[in-house]
């Protein structure tokens, strides 16, 4: 059984002002060819469909296009789960129907057992869709960070498991060896939760043949070769910026799993350029006149300049039509600007961390990040 | 081919600030049972399925659960179309993988023809979405109005239609004799547009043996008893209290059509009540001590007393607890008192029409109402 294992494609994503779509759109063209051309058994989408529970009806159509593709005109089950961006209701609209037709989409309940074969081996997958732990904290006190939480549903999915066949899960988890600290983040996974709580042990899955995961954005496993995430379907962050891209090919025997990483190459990359703005603006002409083309990339400039630049990004902008932000190394303090100083079409999460560098001398960090991205984001759902 | 055809579900509509979910979930029940009981063959909801573009998921899963039974449980192809009130994009996720299962959702395309066959016989059904006549403006400089459009749309299905088989359309239109002024309409149905470009003349539609139709909330016949609306599920304003709730069940073989209109009682019913505080109070208690139950249904109350009176709505609404509105008939003007004053849940368009209200002396008229809601509309959709 051959399986593409793939997650994280946060259809809809708008980064820096920038809309992802066309990017989007393209790279699962370049995903579809692949299918195509590999012909998997099955395809595992691990979470993070959309980026927001109410995702732009752009990124409905381009979602619906590339499972109606995958599954109706090219035949093959897809197997998909709500991640924690994602709305689990809406995910979860007609997949009872869907399924019928081998689309399988575990929105906010968890699936029966779903079983292929292959040569005479049963494949079993269980769909587990990212849950918040206070979903199970109200029927069962004992139940309180997120590794109790899928400790529970693992226990729960043991007591009709088959050693004998092929298990698969696939789940949307921050998943890592507790007290290790050897996890690749990326700054553009949205955060779980505050603290540990939100870390699962892989020892939970020991059971599985291969957990198929979602969440974190850097590929990588976590345990053992079978523990696995695909990471994310593009660059969304210029934390992401040396990562590679792209999707687990994963060949299963019985026991026996065989991961290939398959790189999906994207339109437009994410860059970092490091210099003095002269040096930056002389290596992109060259650049330009060497392969005749303008650099399309999405660029992150770091400014070396010791002296004042005046609007240097309209200099960059003309060679770099793509730059998203610019960062000036000065008085060893840094200072970002974006480029787009309309607050209109900047995020509450964004105008608030530019309000809060800019009006005091603390660090903004992760902690305080995340409690506000968690307050905007309930005000937001408005989903009470 | 017995069909059920229903249409105007507005799932998750909220009347003068009551949710009308449960009022919902009680009557599909009611409907999901008539099924069980009549065993049709296909069953049309003719748009309207949800009460806005971006509903609310209770109101997602409620839809869910119900086309989940209608089509896997009891097995029965359905037949839907979106309506003004819904997103088209939205509605139509994943169409092209529920037809295989047998829910045929047409969102903001146009389905070809679905073939349905009973007793060797033929059925063509043809589901025509709402469409604003702008999307095909951009495209075809002469379409200008909805009976433009649905010309456009009709002569395109004709090119492709076998007169020897029975021939449905499904649509969501604002059909009459144009002209005349005899369909009956109700305050709940949002207007299409202003004036009478929202109109489309019957004879469009001479050469379908049925056209099952949805948008006006009260049932009736249009031009000849094969077009026909089903009306409302619900009662959703009080211009609708004389109206009967139902479905249309509909017996074709081959060219001849009989319609029969199936009622359904809903749990609470909409009311209208007048008399003085005194004769208002009196009834209720009588009524209750009959029955042993209070009246529970939702109730729009004119006061007739002349003199001044201290809170009227709390002495009512010990025995009508579902009181949604009140009026008082004094000076020969009619004053409009929601018993809802918290203004953090009401609508723009209603918060607009009570500040238009008590501000000016003028008539808040259609017309009016018309440009104020759609305005709103087009911030809120936000899907530009």
């Amino acid at each position: 059984m051959k399986i593409f294992h793939t997650s994280d494609w946060h259809i809809g994503k708008i980064v820096n002002n920038y809309s992802m779509i066309s990017d989007q759109t393209y790279i699962l063209d370049k995903f579809i060819d692949l299918v195509e051309e590999e012909k998997p058994d099955a395809i595992i989408i691990a979470g993070d469909l959309y980026d927001r529970p109410i995702p732009h009806k752009l990124a409905v159509k381009l979602l619906n296009n590339t499972l109606t593709e995958l599954v109706i005109n090219k035949k093959i089950p897809v197997f998909a789960i709500s991640g924690n961006h994602d709305s689990g209701a809406r995910v979860g609209f007609g997949s009872d129907i869907l399924r019928k037709a081998g689309l399988y989409i575990a929105g906010d309940t968890l699936y029966d057992k779903i079983e292929l074969s292959k040569n005479n081996k049963s494949f079993h997958f269980y769909l587990v869709p990212y849950t918040e732990p206070t979903i199970f904290r109200s029927k069962y006190n004992d139940i309180k960070t997120h590794q109790d939480c899928m400790e529970f549903i693992v226990n729960k999915i043991k007591t009709n498991m088959n050693p004998l066949a092929t298990n698969i899960l696939v789940g949307h988890a921050y998943v890592s060896k507790i007290g290790s600290d050897t996890v690749i983040k990326s700054e553009s996974e949205k955060p779980l939760s505050i603290g540990d709580a939100e870390v699962i042990d892989y020892s939970i899955f020991n059971d599985f043949d291969y957990v198929a995961l979602g969440h974190l954005h850097g590929r990588q496993y976590v345990g053992r070769p079978e523990i696995r995430y695909s990471g994310s379907l593009l660059k969304y962050s210029f934390s992401e910026v040396t990562q590679i891209k792209g999707i687990n090919k994963v060949e299963i025997n019985g026991k026996d799993v065989q991961v290939t990483y398959m790189e999906l190459k994207p339109k437009k990359d994410f860059k970092i350029i490091k210099g003095t703005l002269e040096e930056l603006t002389q290596q992109a002409r060259a650049a330009e006149n060497k392969t005749g083309k303008q650099n399309k990339d999405y660029i992150h400039a770091i400014l070396m300049d010791e002296e004042e630049l005046i609007n240097p990004i309209m200099a960059l902008r003309k060679l770099y039509p793509n730059i998203m932000s610019l960062e000036k190394i000065r008085d060893n303090k840094e200072f970002n600007l974006n480029t787009d100083r309309d607050y209109k079409i900047k995020s509450p999460v964004q105008l608030f961390e530019e309000f809060y560098n800019s009006h005091t001398n603390y660090i903004y960090t992760l902690k305080k990040q995340q409690y506000v991205t968690d307050v905007i984001e309930e005000v937001q759902r408005g989903e009470l």
